[in-house]
């Protein structure tokens, strides 16, 4: 029996243990994708205790208490600190199998030094040990992120955004981790959304563009785009329910777009229609500058009412879209392929049935500009863990080249969440060296272990062309 | 090599073989879902030979018959029993890697003490074995249901239904086993089946209301309910091809009803409709009385026309329905839940490709009544093996917490399917005991064995809220 | 740690090794689906360099070198032969987990007695070594055949062709390998496609029959399928979107076949329903026939617009289809199974989320005419590796009888493919070995060797009825 999430903690052969030892662990850590607030770091906050930290908003934990019959008083009420932390502690002791069981433990390992188990019984040595720590300069944000050997984060912005915590951050000569913005324009897409003319007045004003048309839509972006291109942006990124693609003439979606400013009532097809349009103009722009596009695809946001009234939105009430098409998805693709417009696109189902499809789907549309131009984006959000992952890497591998793969990203609204990465390499390694152990590959280790660095780092700071040695 | 099927059957590590043996084997079995006739429990049945009991009714084994070229003849047809079971023996033996060899023989060890392996050249031998032993008191079929340590079982029983035999039964001091009705009222939702005035009819006589209105026949299923609750019903059940949602207001409803009433033919939007409709009702009343709603979903049934023309329906000619929706899930629960009216529910689906989608719906409208109060049901029908019960928990864990999983069910129609609590128990603690010994979980053999007897048992004690001690 | 594809490849288990070595190897190989092309076969072709012979034709590489960057100048281009296959075996260095990893290791070991791994490095030797055996007689076509052990082969053949090479072929008395046509109306079926009118030409030449209704082109049809017949076809193949079923009257089929033949545009449904009813009319031709239908769904074809203009079809540019419908795949085999006209039926979905629809879909409409007389089809192109063949062959086992899978195709345009039968069977050996050494069923040599011997060839000579011994 191995030891409890020791040393060699996913890794089965030795192979693996070589692997990911001297080869994954010694690698940076690039969090390319992430929603955590760039004015923390700028301000490098400190937390008071690891409730704050762990429980603020952390919604994957939230759901998970109440799965236990949890109250809502202790995890998004009044309850005090304490209170919430031992439901947690209580919660997760009985998580077993769950992602959450080993991010929460190799947390506490890593940052606390704590080598137990938390649990109903250890909750209160867990939260005064925590809090103790927490309260030294070495956990503020800033030194997380520095011990956790991070060289450059991508936040999620709002095309309205003035990023002046990002022009802070790049001024600071005392903090040398690249934190960049990257573009998620979804509330300029949704035009369906009750507040979209309420948004459409904030563009206006942050590009100084007045919005009168969807011609003058795509100016304004336009226009945000080059700010965020200076700013150090190179990706996008785009939450869809799912990858539609519903075609309409210039003509046609200025009737749409004119339609709702005008306070009409946008049908489902011309918001289909007005999305696919949208996503083609973003898309050819990234492609002009370079920019990789993801589209993070496949949920139902707060479906429920009663909680979304009570809470809003990302408290933990999203679910798989079980609908998708790679019919549409393809011919998305195509459509800015065929004039050779597609820029990089990563490409994250929420529903793990996916995989297979999706992975057919990039090997449809690769061009020589960079190795994996077109990437099926790492497991994602209820799939982070290690059958998700495992699945994902294997199906990338059985259907084109893991190696080039670009890997992890934290998706993470906490500054802990950096030893998903760990958590990553562990399960890439150990999947490499049970097919190696198993006769599959060959047993070089030079080979292997350039891969292995390539996967955890190395290919992402390629793919997006970051400004960083490696 | 392990021997085969031997006191440690699919107990692959040490911890999953102290699970199985201390903790999983000694608890009693709870079948909260079958298909058993209560008449036959009532009169104490014997069965006069291993055909009657094992080929009478069973249409998976029919369909593996079926699969291996047998004449319908050998299989619902005129042939003697002995030859019958000799085309079954036959097909048994080439059934590698199917779950009917496993409980087949779980069953003949169990049942029959025959340690040997059951195929043609065994035919006779355990024919002449098997029905020696069901001619003697100890296999009747109060009998079978003592010695497989049961200690309550729901039937499924329609709304008509005058329980009669559950009457006798809870009257009859010399049966200790709680036998309790279920309620499945799909007849009474099927509107557009050919057959639904005369039921109504059926049920206005069991009800003693008339029926003329979609407010009549929820009237008349009120008392039904009330009935079945005095009866000690805390379950429904319901057979849905999917979980739909397609609202309508009372007058559309009401006007549909009508319709179907006068013998008008009901459209596909109406019959979605008015199964919307009945099933928010139903629900609704269900979260009053504090039963369980049941889904049972992602079903074509009876799709061989010929066959079903032969034999009627559940003979074996039932498939996967492959369309499903999440969307429409989440919204039929959320239409309950924003009225905070949304009952207790399991969810099953026929599609093991749904497993991801459902675990994320359950997450969404979790609540504090009980723990785990929307939950994934056991994974079902054609996913009832090794690999989807597997899969099913490994989901649930990676979703949710298998901790508050309220476990299996037999979902049968043969007094002898009690031995598939016992395989599920073992592929459960085979689960558990590879994640300790992979050091994903601390080797806490307390924990480990109430969360066992958990599962195994008490969940669903508490979760039912069944009279039984614990 | 096993050596890197040893005899031992794949094989983890001792009855594995026994069951592989002792049964499966021995077996001759039945190709009963590829598209070879019989003319190479005929004129015996020589290849002159390895290029030619791998990288000529085989999308599936050519894909794999896309997705790493290279440009089209080295894939499908003019670069000489040896910079392209440079290209290739630097690909290939990077596709661990991949199956062109293995087969083109097992076909570098057994045709071309090279042990060692092909990458960037080696890719002179390789190329030299390559080559030189090439240009010896016993690497022309027919040897490479003979050499592999096969029997028979089915190619895949228009309804207009000739076959004369096949002809040529059976006269031929020096060459005693089966190489017979199967049957693959695609073109006459897709009345959408441009050309449609021009492939009705071709029809009414080679049949001799006028076509100026539906009702014509059946008749010319089962003129081929009688010519087809002679030649010894005993098997059609299909490709399509998905298994569709949209029923019409003869009348309106008339009329939409009119449409198109005046030059009229068919919309999405009046293409449904037309080939709804084509299918229809061919399976019940099939089953007079005694002819195997082979159903390949679930692909999308030419997505991508600008490389169809380059390189046109089959090119590498194909995907998943992620639509399907259980529902109308179990009313198409219903349509025909009605009037006991089914045929012999192979269901392939290059979706692998398919596998156990599928698999539910088989048991309702088994027959007594040959066991398991509805087929799923062997793991098909994209899912034609190590996962894929576990997970078709597992669901398989789960929901029918695996002892009755007739097993493996190439499906390959390559005369080297014959070792994706060797790839199949060590899977298929490691697969049973597991169950056997885990105590699921009995160690019980014989049977389990007959069994792999049934699997890996007499299942399907019996199947398709073959002339062959076995």
């Amino acid at each position: 029996m191995k030891k409890f999430m020791d040393q060699d903690f996913l890794l089965s052969t030795e192979t693996a243990k070589t692997l990911y030892h001297e080869h994954a662990a010694v690698m940076p850590v690039l969090d390319y994708h992430c929603h955590i607030n760039p004015e923390e770091i700028a301000k490098d906050r400190q937390f008071d205790n690891i409730t704050q930290l762990w429980l603020g908003g952390d919604h994957y934990k939230w759901r998970q208490m109440r799965s236990n019959g949890v109250d809502e008083y202790y995890i998004t009420g009044d309850a005090p600190d304490f209170e919430k932390f031992k439901k947690w502690a209580e919660t997760l002791g009985k998580a077993i199998g769950n992602p959450l069981y080993h991010w929460s433990h190799l947390e506490l390992q890593r940052y606390f030094g704590y080598e137990g188990t938390l649990n109903a019984d250890t909750a209160e040595e867990v939260w005064n040990l925590c809090n103790e720590k927490l309260h030294t300069p070495e956990m503020s944000v800033r030194n997380i992120i520095k011990q956790s050997n991070v060289t450059l984060i991508c936040t999620t912005d709002d095309p309205v955004d003035s990023l002046q915590w990002h022009k802070q951050l790049a001024a600071d000569d005392s903090f040398d981790v690249q934190v960049l913005p990257a573009w998620r324009p979804d509330k300029a897409m949704n035009i369906e959304a009750p507040g979209y003319l309420d948004y459409l007045a904030q563009l206006e004003t942050a590009s100084g563009i007045s919005i009168h048309s969807f011609a003058d839509l795509k100016e304004a972006l336009k226009n945000r785009m080059a700010f965020f291109n200076e700013m150090g942006c190179r990706a996008s990124d785009h939450a869809l329910e799912y990858v539609m693609y519903v075609p309409a003439d210039d003509a046609e979606l200025e009737t749409i777009f004119a339609k709702r400013l005008s306070g009409g009532t946008i049908e489902r097809e011309e918001e289909l229609k007005f999305k696919t349009a949208f996503m083609i103009f973003v898309g050819k722009e990234y492609h002009k500058l370079g920019w990789a596009m993801q589209l993070h695809y496949g949920t139902h946001r707060s479906v429920n009412d009663l909680m979304f009234a009570k809470l809003g939105p990302d408290t933990g009430f999203d679910c798989i879209n079980t609908y998708s098409s790679t019919k549409e998805m393809a011919a998305f693709l195509n459509a800015l392929n065929k004039t050779d417009e597609l820029p990089k696109t990563i490409i994250y189902s929420l529903n793990p049935a996916d995989n297979a499809g999706i992975g057919t789907v990039l090997g449809c549309f690769q061009g020589p500009e960079v190795r994996g131009k077109i990437q099926q984006g790492s497991a994602w959000w209820f799939n982070d863990h290690k059958t998700g992952m495992t699945e994902q890497m294997t199906s990338l591998a059985n259907l084109g080249l893991l190696a080039n793969f670009i890997g992890m990203l934290t998706d993470s609204r906490s500054f802990l969440s950096y030893t998903r990465h760990e958590y990553f390499r562990r399960i890439l390694c150990d999947l490499l060296g049970k097919w190696v152990e198993n006769g599959e590959y060959p047993a070089d280790m030079k080979v292997l272990g350039e891969m292995v660095r390539d996967i955890s780092y190395r290919n992402a700071v390629n793919y997006f062309g970051f400004d960083l040695s490696i």
